[in-house]
């Protein structure tokens, strides 16, 4: 199979896993739902269609292996994550994981001086439970007893979940592999945003990963009949996190870090009530750690002075925080690598302002990304995303070819 | 039956009507719902006790009658509502409407010269529809075919709500009144303002009930990726929402109006995704129309400039318009008259800023009410919402006291 039809094949898979959907019309497949069971089963055939042993480990991720030049040899992995946001685009992840599978197809493990595995990770993204990287995470044997008892927006826990999946909570342990096991792990995905749409380069090699933290902010104030409590003495919740959102937008231009509310809801939310409780999320990213503590220093002093004022209470929870990734200098050689041999004799040096499974993983064994051009403006999270067949062979050229260049390194 | 019991025993309803409740440890209930179904047959029975001829009118209200010194006789209407917000207070509607049964249990309505209904209203909030004064609106033959086909957030219209609950809505007409059947229409309402205990008084009559208009708002940006989406690049919905919440509050205090944001909610509401929409509700009421329509121009105008400046689209709906409502003299002769006999030789008149159904009953008879003072602050749609015993037996009396003072005026 060459490049271009391979290409084709997993761009026709991204649009085969977009009907696995719990919204119509819209993408959203979120972990431990019957539509990450379709997908799984779905990658799981294609995996085994390209001859790999398939199995789905006790965290709900979906596992192909090809042997190498010998039975049991550590793995080198390639992968990314099958869940979605809500209204996603089909190709965050999933393309990721179905060029790891052409790649797989493409190559003769049986030379490789390393077992070669793809998998699909679950619930990279938090949008079930806000708590980014779980797949990534138990493979690194990072999941704890306080992720499995975190709760749903219905009050179904991660370990109620896992259960009625199939999964068993306790057991989540056998995800983890020891560092000994591995060779690396390398990840294609697309950039989610414009920077090679603007370079006029259709390949990217990650050198990090921007840390995040992640927020539930809450302001409580006290409800009122709309008509009935004079602005003297209302204490709106809502107006004063208003003010608090425009306040992230503007703290984080002025400290050149990325600070988003994604979710915002008044409550209890009656269009003839003041708001007693506005609850909403902060997702805070910076190239360096330091200054996206800064930046939420600056933020949380600012909603003080904003509750203090209107007589509203300020409280926040981190839900999620993980400090920025460097990448493998040797895997980031073989992409570079990988990215000569599909043609671009000058690879371009990115670094990750989206956090990746690579972020957890890089806890057990050294991670690389390769990154891929997306088009509309790099707009992603979107049913907009998305990305072309020519450059899709070209990162399926590439990614194959880093496999081979990581396998020189092992052989040198 | 004196005052004091009457008051208590109004008080103990209140607290049972609480109990049916869609919300656990907290009161909502919405229109059409197994709660709905539930306060008609607890106030029927109520009703029945104090020998009314209770039944269910065509749009799911409770009304009892008692006959006048003849049968036939246009009636004096006594009412409130039964329905609620999210979270709501036990008080707010319900205690008018349980009044109303304790001054039908105690006149003697044989030798009245009308006959006197009691009314529940249903719906008078707008929380499952966004649609106020159903109820009422109907009593007075106001509700057209478009109101039936308006949906709740589940997609459900309200004729298939009525259709659920046993109504049928192509009857809803039967719900009318005419005009030659009513003597007029008396509540007695909780104040849900802090105007009455500021002035140290538990009676006030109403002169004017002020204008509202509700709106349904909405910015359309364009979602994103949180860390893939330059600020250069971003179109987020909910900033700009931000922007216009903190428009509304400065405007409407700038102009003398009530403005209220009480429902925000961004989408799709991923933690980790640039907001692609913003919906959020306006309720805007003054004591006069023109000051209050002002505002709204003013609001609309600050919106467009935001939205503009952005690059994201502005849009509203109007959901919801009642102009001010002029109490009838008579009528607020009569509550005066009550208040006096209640002990209170200097009646406090004063405007309701919170709408009531008397502004749809008014377009068939005159009305006017009697507001008793709340606690804590005047706080109301909450579930802090009180008022004392004291409170509630002086305003039993002054109840009584006016259908006995509307009686002399027809007598005159």
């Amino acid at each position: 199979m060459t490049g271009a039809t391979g290409a084709a094949r997993a761009l026709a898979r991204c649009d085969a896993l977009a009907e696995l959907s719990s919204l119509p019309g819209a993408v959203e497949r979120v972990s431990f739902s019957p539509e990450h069971r379709g997908a799984n089963a779905l990658v799981g055939g294609w995996m085994a269609e390209a001859a790999l042993l398939v199995r789905q480990d006790a965290a709900g991720n979906v596992c192909g292996r090809l042997e190498g030049e010998r039975p049991g040899l550590p793995a080198l992995v390639l992968g990314s994550h099958l869940d979605t946001v809500t209204d996603a685009g089909r190709y965050d992840g999933m393309l990721g994981v179905l060029l790891a599978i052409e790649v797989a197809d493409r190559i003769d493990t049986r030379s490789l001086p390393f077992a070669l595995e793809v998998i699909g990770f679950t619930d990279e993204e938090g949008t079930r439970f806000g708590n980014a990287l779980f797949g990534s995470r138990a493979f690194a044997g990072r999941v704890g007893d306080d992720w499995l008892a975190t709760p749903d927006r219905k009050g179904v826990t991660v370990a109620q979940a896992m259960t009625g999946f199939g999964l068993d909570p306790t057991s989540i342990g056998d995800a983890a592999r020891r560092p000994e096991d591995l060779v690396g792990y390398l990840e294609t995905h697309i950039e989610q945003g414009p920077h090679l749409l603007d370079a006029g380069r259709s390949l990217g090699v990650v050198t990090a990963i921007a840390g995040a933290r992640r927020f539930a902010l809450q302001v409580t104030g006290r409800a009122g009949h709309a008509g009935g409590t004079p602005y003297a003495r209302r204490r709106d919740a809502a107006v004063a996190a208003a003010e608090i959102v425009i306040a992230v937008e503007r703290i984080s231009i002025e400290t050149g870090t990325i600070g988003t509310v994604g979710r915002i809801r008044a409550f209890p939310g009656g269009v003839n009530v003041v708001p007693g409780v506005c609850r909403f999320s902060l997702d805070l990213r910076a190239e360096q750690d330091e200054q996206r503590d800064a930046a939420f220093a600056r933020i949380d002093a600012a909603a003080r002075e904003v509750c203090e004022r209107r007589g509203v209470t300020w409280s926040w929870e981190e839900l999620y925080r993980a400090d920025a990734t460097t990448c493998d200098p040797a895997l980031v050689a073989a992409i570079e690598s990988g990215i000569r041999a599909a043609g671009d004799d000058e690879p371009m040096r990115i670094w990750s302002r989206a956090g990746h499974d690579g972020m957890a993983v890089t806890d057990v064994t050294g991670i690389a990304m390769l990154f891929l051009r997306c088009g509309n403006d790099g707009i992603s999270h979107h049913p907009d995303e998305t990305v072309t067949e020519a450059d899709t062979a070209d990162a399926l050229e590439a990614f194959a070819a880093a496999v081979l260049a990581v396998a020189d390194q092992h052989r040198a």
